[in-house]
C-alpha cells in the first residue's frame, strides 16, 4: 500500500481527491492537514466521507508528511514550493495541485503570481504532470507540478495538431492565431468566501472574466511550445463561467494551412490518442458534453470542420476536478509508483 | 459472474443501472432490450459509457433472457407483469423497477395505475424490495418489486418509529396524521419527452405536484402499516419538485404522543439501523442535503425534535436513481445471487 | 414625487428597491448610503442599472437622510433601530426591511439576534407591515417594520383560516399543530461572502436548515396570533434550500376540525382576498409555481384538501425578494404616502 | 391604441410577447390564436398573466386578425409565409418573429429550412428588423423579418468594425476568418416537447451544438455581407447550450488588420451606439453578464484586447426571448406606428 499524505485538504481538489484515495485498491491515507480545521474530523466538513474515512485533519507536520510515501499539494500557490525540499529531501514523492511547480520560469510565476519563487533551484527537476505529454519523464519524476484545469483541457486539444511539427512533419495549423474559448463550472473558482461565485451571482447566468489575462495563459502557451518543438505561438484565451459545479468545456479554434487542407483531422486524432486510457476522440457527429464525464477521469473531444472550410474546430470535455486536478494527480501518483496507471480511476461518468 | 439482462434501458434508471453494473465486480452484462433502439450502441445513447461497455440494444426476446441469470425490468408500469411468468419458470430471478409488483392488492393496481393487472397470482409470490425490512425474504426470493422513490425514503425515515408498535412494543407517534412532504430532482420524472419537465420550465422554479393524489401514496402506506404491524395509517403526502437532477429530500412530521415525551429518538434510530451498511442516522447538529449522497447507494438521516416540543422531524436523503431505484435493485440482486450485499455499491457520493 | 432614500443598498432586498423605484413613476430617489461603497456609481456595483440610474453611493449622513420624505433601511438587523428616531423627529417616514421592528417584544428580538434593542420606546409605535392585514394602520404609520420573507408566506397562508376565529367566527382548524414546510431560492440568504450559499455548495443539491429554531420562528407565531385573536399558536417550521435565485414556496398544513369538515375552504380563501391586487387564489387543478410570481410582487396560493380528508394543505408562492422583501415595502410606502397601492408595482412575472 | 393581434402564443417568444404587449401603455391586445389551445384562457397556459389578460386562445381566423393594425407571428417557420400576403392586402402590418423572412434568397431559406419559400415575392419587401441598422427602411415597411436570437448579438457586436468599410472608410479586420462562438440559455430551443432539452439532460451541463451547420450561420453572414458593403465574410459560427433558461453571450473574434492597430476601438464602439436606447457600451474593466439584461431589452457588450495584441475580442450579451426576440419585434412595432422607440420596453433587468 502507498502511504499517502495530503497537506489542504478542505477545498474541493482536496475532497475530491479524498474521494478518489478512499476509493483507491493500493493506497493507504495517513495524514491530512488543515491549519483551519486541525483535529475537526474530515467527514465533518465532507459528510459525503461519512463512514468511509476515519481521519481528522491535523496541524501541519513535516515529520508526519516525510512519513509518507506520496504528499499531495492541495493548496493555494505558495505553500508547496515552502515544503517541497524538506520532503525529497525525506525521500517523499511530492505532487502539486497548486501553480508552484507548473512554469518553468521563476521571472513568469512572479509576474502572474505576484510572488517570489521560493524554490527556484526545483523548477528544473519539477516534471509537468501531463502523462499524455510527458509519461516517461512522469514515471521518474520526485516532484510533479499538475497543470491547471484549462491547461489540461487545451493543450490535449491542441497537441496531436501540435505534435506534427514537433516531431519534424509538416506544420498543419497557423500557430500565430489560435483562439481557445474556454468555458468552466464554478468549482474551479475554489471553496472561498467570495460573493461573486455565490449562486445567487452566477446560477442563471453566463459571463467572460479574465480577458485581459489570465494566470493559465503562460501556462498554456509553455506547454504548446513545448509540444509543438518550441514553435511561436500566439494564443487568445478567453475563459468564461457556466452555471453548473464541475466541467469544462474548451472550444479550441486553428487556422488550417493551405498546406494541410486535405490532411485526416480525425484520423490524425484518433492515432494521437489510439493508446491513452483516459481520452476518448468521438467520432463524427456527436458533441461531447461535460456530463459525458462528470465524475470521471476522462477527456473526451472531437474534431470538426464546419462547412468543410479551412477552420477547425476541436471540442475538449474534462471534469475539472478530476482529470483537471485530482484525478490526473493520482494518475501521476500511479506513474510514479509503479501501479497500473488507471488503479483507482475507472468510475463511470454519473449521467445523469 | 452473475449473468444479467436489463429490459428497456434507456430511461434514467436503466442508465444507472448500467453504470453501476458494468463496475459490478460479479457481474457479467449479458442482454439489454430495447425495441426503439434494437441495434444501437448502448454507448451511442449513453456516451459516458463509451470504451466500458460494448454492447447494443436488442429486440426483446424471452430466450436471450431467459438465458439470464437475473433480468431487471427498467420499464414503465405494465411490462414485468406481462414477461415475469415465463422469465421465472425458465429459472431466472426477475426485479422489477417498475410499479407491477409493488403493490399487494391487484385492485388498488388497477385503481392507481389504470390497467388490470395480469398476473395477479404473483403478487403474493412477490417480495417488496426494501432490504433494511425485508432482506431476509429478500434473500429467498424469485421476484422482486423495487419501491418507488418517494417510498423508499418515506418508509426509512418512519421504519424505526412504527416498528416500535410493529414489534409489540408501546406507540411512538399519532400515525392518524404523518405528513411526508417531500422534494425531488427533475430525473425522477424520467428521461420522457414532455414540455413539463424541461429545463426551461423548471429550472429556477420550485412547485407543488400532484397534492390531490400520487402513485407512491397507497405503496407508502401499504409499506408503513407492514412495518406498523397493520396500524391504521393516515399519510398525507405532497411532493414537490425541485430543480436539480438527482435527489430526493423527505421531510416527514410525526406528532410525538404523550406518553413517549422522553424517549430517546436518536437513540432510537442509531439502534435501529446500526448494522445497516446503506444507512447512515447523522449526529445532532448535521442537516442532511442531496448532495451528501449524490451518485451513492447511501440513504442518510436526521431526526429532529424543533424547540424540545411534541413534533418530530425527520430528514431523509437519497440518490433517487440509485437507493430510490437501480441502486437498492442492485442491492436486491446481491442478496438474491449470495453475493456480499455491498458489491458493486461502494461509490462515494460526488461532492462537490 | 416623493423624495426617497436607501441606507445600506449593496444586498440584495436594495437592488431590488432601486430596479422598483427606478420604475416607479411618483418617486424620486435621492440618496443611497453605503459605508463601504462610498463614492461608487450604484450602476458600477449593479451594471442591470446603467443608464437608469446616476447616483453614487454616499457615506451615511443623517441631514441627506432627513431631507427625504421616505427612508428604507435595506441594512441587516441593528442599523434601523440607531438611526430611526432622529429621521421620525425630523419628520421622515421610516420603512426597514430589516428584522429591527418586526417583534413587539424586545426581549424576544434580544433573544433571537443576540443584541439588545436600542429602541424598544418606537416597538410600540411600528406598524408591521403587512399589508393585507394591517393596512388601515400603515395607512397612518410614521414607522413600519417589513415582515420577513418566510412570514409574509406563511401569514398569508393561514390568515384566511384563522382569520375566522379572530373575528368571533367558529374556529376552522386545528393551531396547535401547524406545520409550515418552507422552501426558499438563496437570495433570501442574501448578498454575503459565505461559502455555504456558493452555487458549487447549493447548486443541484436540496437540504433543510435552522430546523432547531429560526428567527423566523417567532416572527409567524406573533402574526399568526395577532390574526386568530391572540389564540395559541403551535408552530413546526422548518425552512429548506432550494438551488434557485428568487422565490419562496410555503406548504402549509392545518388539521381541519371535525365541526368544520364541510367548510367551502376554496370560497373562504377567494372572499377574504376578493379585494387585495396582490394576492391570488388559484383555481382547483393548478398548482403555484414561484416563476408565477418570480420578479412581480403577486402572492399566488392554493388550497387543497387530499383524499378529501381532514388534513388541509395550503400552497403560497411569493418573490422573497419582491412581495417577501422590496416590494411589499413599495407597497407600504403607497400606503403611507397616499399614492394608489399598485404604484410602481404591475410588473408581470418573468416567466420562462 | 394600437390593435394587435398574434398568430401561436404559445411558446416562449409568445408568452413573451404578451408579458410585453400587456405592460404596453398603447397597445390593445384583440386577438391570440393557437389551433391546439383555442377556447383555453391564455392566463390558464401562462398563470404568470392571471389577472392581467382576459383572453383566450382562439382558432386561427384572417378575419379576427385582418382587424388588427400589427400582426405578430411567433410561430414555427413556414406559417408566417402562409398568411402573410392577405393580412398585408388587408392594410395589416405584418412582423415575423420566426425564419420566414429572414433570408433574402429564397434558395437559401429552403436549404436550410426544408421547405419551399411560399410567398417569394415578399422577400424583397420584407425589412430585416435590426433597427440599429435598418431603422429607417423599418420605419416604412409593412412586412418586417425580425432577426435570429444569434444573429442580434453577434450582428451588434460586429457592426461597428464592419460599418467602417462598409461606409467608405478603410478595412479594421481580417472578415475571412471571423469566429463567433455564441452561448444560449435553453429557452432558446424552445417550447417543445424533446428529451434533448430536459432538465435532467442540460442542467449542469455544458456542449456545443450544431457545429457542422446552423441555421443562422447564412443569416449572420447575410447580415455582416450588408453591413460590409457586401464584403466576402468568413465566418466560424458555434453555438453552445448553457444550463439557464434565458440569456445569450456572444463572444467575438476578429483579427485586427496591420493597418488598423492604433486604432481607438472603444471609442470606435462608444461614438457607433451612441444614440442607441437599447445598445449599451460597457468601459473597460467590466465583463457583461446576461443576468445584465434578463428580462430586459438591452444589449450590453464590451470591446477587449487581450494582451495588447492583434485579435480583438467582442463580449456581447442579450436576452434571447427580449432583445433577441419578441423585445426587438415590439421595437419595431413601436417604430412602424409612429410610437416612441422605447414604448412598453423600459423594463430594467431583473438581478439578481
Amino acid at each position: 500500500m502507498i502511504k499517502v499524505g495530503i497537506v489542504g485538504g478542505t477545498g474541493y481538489t482536496g475532497v475530491e481527491l479524498l474521494r478518489l484515495l478512499v476509493q483507491h485498491p493500493d493506497v493507504s491515507l495517513e495524514v491530512i492537514t488543515s491549519r483551519a480545521e486541525a483535529g475537526v474530523d474530515v467527514a465533518q466538513i465532507f459528510p459525503s466521507l461519512r463512514g468511509r474515512l476515519e481521519l481528522a485533519f491535523s496541524e501541519p507536520s513535516t515529520a508526519a508528511l516525510a512519513a509518507c510515501d506520496v504528499v499531495f499539494f492541495a493548496t493555494p500557490h505558495g505553500v508547496a514550493m515552502q515544503q517541497a525540499t524538506a520532503l525529497l529531501a525525506a525521500g517523499v514523492k511530492v505532487i502539486d495541485l497548486g501553480a508552484d511547480f507548473r512554469l518553468k520560469d521563476a521571472h513568469v510565476f512572479q509576474t502572474w503570481y505576484g510572488m517570489e519563487h521560493s524554490a527556484p533551484a526545483l523548477l528544473k527537476e519539477a516534471v509537468y504532470g501531463l502523462p499524455e505529454i510527458n509519461r516517461k519523464q512522469i514515471i521518474n519524476a520526485r516532484l510533479v507540478g499538475m497543470p491547471g484545469c484549462y491547461p489540461t483541457a487545451i493543450q490535449l486539444g491542441y497537441a496531436p495538431l501540435l505534435a506534427e511539427e514537433g516531431q519534424g512533419r509538416p506544420a498543419l495549423i497557423d500557430t500565430s492565431a489560435l483562439i481557445a474559448d474556454a468555458k468552466s463550472g464554478v468549482s474551479g473558482a475554489g471553496r472561498k468566501a467570495e460573493v461573486s461565485i455565490l449562486l445567487a451571482e452566477t446560477a442563471d447566468n453566463f459571463k467572460a472574466y479574465g480577458v485581459d489575462g489570465h494566470r493559465h495563459h503562460p501556462e498554456i502557451v509553455q506547454g504548446l511550445q513545448a509540444i509543438s518543438g518550441e514553435k511561436n505561438i500566439g494564443l487568445t484565451f478567453v475563459p468564461h463561467l457556466v452555471p453548473m459545479i464541475r466541467g469544462i468545456h474548451a472550444t479550441l479554434y486553428a487556422r488550417i494551412l493551405p498546406s494541410a487542407r486535405h490532411h485526416d483531422f480525425q484520423g490524425l486524432f484518433e492515432k494521437f490518442y489510439a493508446d491513452e486510457p483516459f481520452v476518448d476522440v468521438m467520432p463524427p457527429g456527436i458533441h461531447p458534453e461535460t456530463r459525458f464525464v462528470r465524475g470521471s477521469n476522462m477527456v473526451r473531444l472531437a474534431v470538426r470542420r464546419p462547412g468543410g472550410g479551412d477552420m477547425l474546430v476541436v471540442l475538449v470535455v474534462e471534469d475539472n476536478l478530476v482529470k483537471g486536478a485530482s484525478g490526473q494527480a493520482v494518475q501521476c501518483m500511479n506513474l510514479m509508483c509503479g501501479l497500473p496507471e488507471h488503479a483507482g480511476l475507472t468510475h463511470i461518468a454519473v449521467l445523469p
